[in-house]
């Protein structure tokens, strides 16, 4: 039975402690959390759970074995940090650090003490996403030649970090985890619409070393609602809406075949494909328990996890690089 | 009663030949085009029409008051220029011309002649829009915070422009008419998926001088149908989906109000407005009738088009300066 | 080459003669009107054919073939009943007659005259619908379970005939033709809202010998559009959308399994599977054309077609009884 | 600070102790139910509540003021009337009882004692639902022409009632909640799909003694699920989609205006008005909090619930003369 700590019981806190009790092989020991507040309420959930306000207090409990943490990304690295440290395994809320610098040294850390350091990213455990890399990796769709996801809705405004930081590494960690190849570069804009806070609206195009593009449009102020992705291949091509209530992923039969013969100005050169539509049943477990099995997995088996830090290390650079793009409105920033 | 030539019949000029046959105080005299078998189909459902394959016998026809071109991009100049120098009135399909170049070569040869050069940007005809540009004009949004516009189908390539000449145009043309401001700069990526081909997906993002952002996206090489226009303001914000088959604009009630009050570092300094929604009632008349009727007006009366060659000559700009960043992969052009 | 007379030039009949003039195999000769203007309408767009007012000239037209009748439901036995008696093949708008004791007059002459006699079914020449029956003919579905139609809109208000006449009457051809039971009986309520004019507004539910329920809802009088068929099935159901542009059939993978076992009282005795959703390309061939295709084909080759009058007498024979069992409050009425 | 207790902890119960256990005004003292396993979560999640087997404990408890039944339709008049009898106030899942007997006496027991007995039509208690019965009381429809719910999806298999018990009661008791009128009598056709199991289909038409109709669908056996309900009226119509995520209630100002002139047999005595659409913004509130406040405020206040015992028997009257039409294929009977 694995014990975990948590650490912040704010928006996505509860989330994670309802999961991990729930799932077979783990239970959660102790909650920190600062707001005296959170933490009565918990209490009156989890009566068998401890509380308390000083995150030390699990890193020094030696019955924990792991620390899940879900507090601002501004303390992401020195909680991380001070876990690994203490020898505990660490499952981190999405984005892994603040900087590429800070992810870099927690993936060393986690690597000197052999301990499994995971990445919270959250919808590469749902049912959709893993289909769609079932698909792609079986070849289904051809030669990739686009991914293209909408982002939007009127949602919760940060000061800390901006619209990309919040909603468009989700994509990013989707994308991480379904395509073949991993972008190289990036040009991203975007906009902020309340003075002296963080950009509300952005894009990004995805450069890649083959003929593959990517986009991401992110926005906290559209009056509608959202989720929108399509991949499209030289076969066929998947609609990935995340707001469907069961046909969440369609795969069309549909595309272009180039011919070869000379065609007359005003004729074209390829023709149409259009086939038949397909939605696979997807299993309806929550995203989150298969997420907390999963890393109660890599710590009894010593796998590695589909969300390890190095995956955490590549999203925080693709983002630097969007941010740096961004500034530089639209300049194509390469990714380390 | 206008007498119009029309200089060729593929795709739309059908359309346009059928609305100034249609509209009172207009009637088609004669059309040209080099295709034997296109024209065939046209006598049979226009028996009294003229029809040609060389388009001077236009010209030089001294009943015609004018000419309607709806061929490839290519020939827009020298088709136009030849009619405005035979004295005829010009109505041209978009985009004006291959390039700023010559979009001011028509402007000022149409000025000197004191002749109306008109340009077929047909969603600025469409009850929708122009419902948008009055919503607009009367500052029922609040300040306008972003243009958010997606285009994708699975179309016809062209193989002579590509898909921002294609497809972004359309949008182009929307927002020039409706948004107060004009956009100063564009950053645009892209790719094509067809050898040799033009670009079949397209992003562009238009700065502006004040706080607003612009973003167009164009596919031609997507599963489903995508006619998707977000606009967002201060006070209210649009949702304009052209498939939808009635309630094409959707006004929603909805934003965020700026508090001054400090917040702790977990809360925000916005909280969120959620009003009614409102779907006016659309005019039902054909684009292109009401597009017609101006024309002749524009001809009667000597007002000037709504879409005139400025406006032509400001979208010709604006993809000569998104074609440039988009060979830049996303670097800042300015629009001149 | 069959010749084609048309009777009736209003709202149908113009596409009756667009594909009679399209068809290879066909051609429109004449058409009839009472109204002048509507046949100078056609003379317009079809100046090679004759128009007269006296459907009487084209019964004595020797040349003609077959007769296409698309007047008012008043009139189509004596129209049809003189077309037949003057030798023509005969196609007839839907519902065939009045009166099912017409029908069968029709049904005898076209027999005694060995003539074709086939009834504007439009639905059941759409490629949506062919799929429907090719998957029921292949027991795609298991036993079915229900057959759900509903046809609403804001539609014209006909005062001739109700709407059971004017809707039902499609959903009935179609289950004519997809279902291989038919129904024996019908339980029927509606109500008028104009006094003095047919209802507007009709449910009807349909019985049948096996464990298979059908029901159809119309009406003239909704804000919104609705052409939505549910099927079930024991094995899968489908879900027929005729406004989809592109996916109108959905084959679902849905159901229910009972168990045999003991159940306690609080439990249930099935359970629930959920597969895949498919949808079919279907071909976009428009409906009214391969109708009349099929047409020629049974006048050429002496096939019988699918809509032959024994379907049309089907359908009245079903409507007289919807409208005995409507009068009496839905009080069951067998289908003679 | 009212006490209450909670029989039967399934599948709503839940929903009925979190809403008591949050609402100002109240608290949650005991729960009954038989199943050790279900008392056993609940003491996880509310260490404070008692949980016991026996519902006399309830009734015996003079500490409590109201007893919530969450029970099998079978056991709601034996639990309400001995929950009366023991002088506490009562809230009964619908329905009220399994015939209109029961629920005479359960009426007549609680005037007797001057106790609130008030029955759980959820919907009733919607933001959606109270908006329409605010539109419809201002008359804004003008005079309401029919009411017409679908309400289907693939749904659990009950065997001791019928879809329309289970289904179909939540229509009834909105139309019991916002016409101004009462139904008169009732046609209902509907199947059992699965042998020696009550009807999964049903239709049930609703006649009154005005110029209105209502209709009701209700399917446990359709593979998409539909909340849709039409309301036409001589000046406006409503849409109410229950799973709109927040744009459940559409209003259109679209209908017929009859004219007085006499038309000829190819016209109509009707043209159609279609203008604005307007969707009002909805409170949040979940509907269970709305009902607890407000049977709280009836056992404080002395005020007669909106969903009181006559609704509910009103509802059972209804549903008795459903089931007796229904078994006679669709005859008509009268509501008592």
């Amino acid at each position: 039975m694995i014990k975990v700590g948590v650490i912040g019981y704010g928006y996505w806190g509860p989330n994670l402690v309802r999961n991990f009790m729930d799932a077979p092989g783990s239970t959660v020991v102790a909650v920190c959390d600062l707001r005296t507040e959170r933490l009565a309420q918990l209490r009156i959930r989890y009566p068998t759970i401890h509380t308390v306000n000083d995150p030390n207090l699990l890193f020094n409990d030696s019955s924990l074995d792991a620390i899940v943490i879900a507090t601002p990304v501004s303390s992401h690295f020195e909680l991380a940090m001070a876990a690994l440290r203490a020898g505990k395994h660490v499952l981190v809320e999405k984005p892994l650090a603040a900087n590429s610098e800070q992810a870099t040294q927690l993936i060393d850390e986690a690597a000197r003490r052999k301990r499994v350091l995971m990445v919270d990213h959250t919808f590469v455990y749902t049912a959709a996403v893993r289909k769609i890399r079932e698909l792609l990796n079986a070849n289904a769709l051809g030669d990739i030649y686009y991914y293209d996801a909408v982002r939007v809705n009127l949602g919760l405004f940060q000061h800390d970090v901006n619209v990309i930081w919040d909603l468009a590494i989700h994509d990013l960690s989707i994308m991480d985890y379904v395509l073949p190849a991993k972008a190289t570069a990036v040009s991203a804009t975007g906009i902020s619409h309340i003075p002296g806070q963080p950009e509300n609206v952005a894009y990004m195009t995805l450069f890649f070393d083959n003929r593959m593009i990517a986009h991401v449009h992110v926005n906290w102020l559209t009056p509608v609602k959202v989720r929108h992705t399509l991949i499209g291949g030289s076969e066929k091509m998947i609609l990935y809406d995340d707001l469907e209530p069961s046909e969440k992923v369609k795969i069309y039969d549909k595309g272009v075949t180039i011919s070869q013969s000379a065609e007359a100005v005003y004729e074209m050169l390829v023709s149409y494909r259009s086939g038949d539509m397909w939605a696979p049943r997807l299993d309806a477990t929550e995203a989150l328990q298969t997420e907390a099995l999963h890393f109660i997995d890599c710590l009894e088996n010593g796998e590695q996890p589909a969300t390890d830090g190095q995956a955490g290390l590549r999203l925080v650079r693709t983002v630097e690089a969007a941010e740096k793009s961004l500034r530089a409105k639209g300049q194509l920033v390469e990714i380390q």
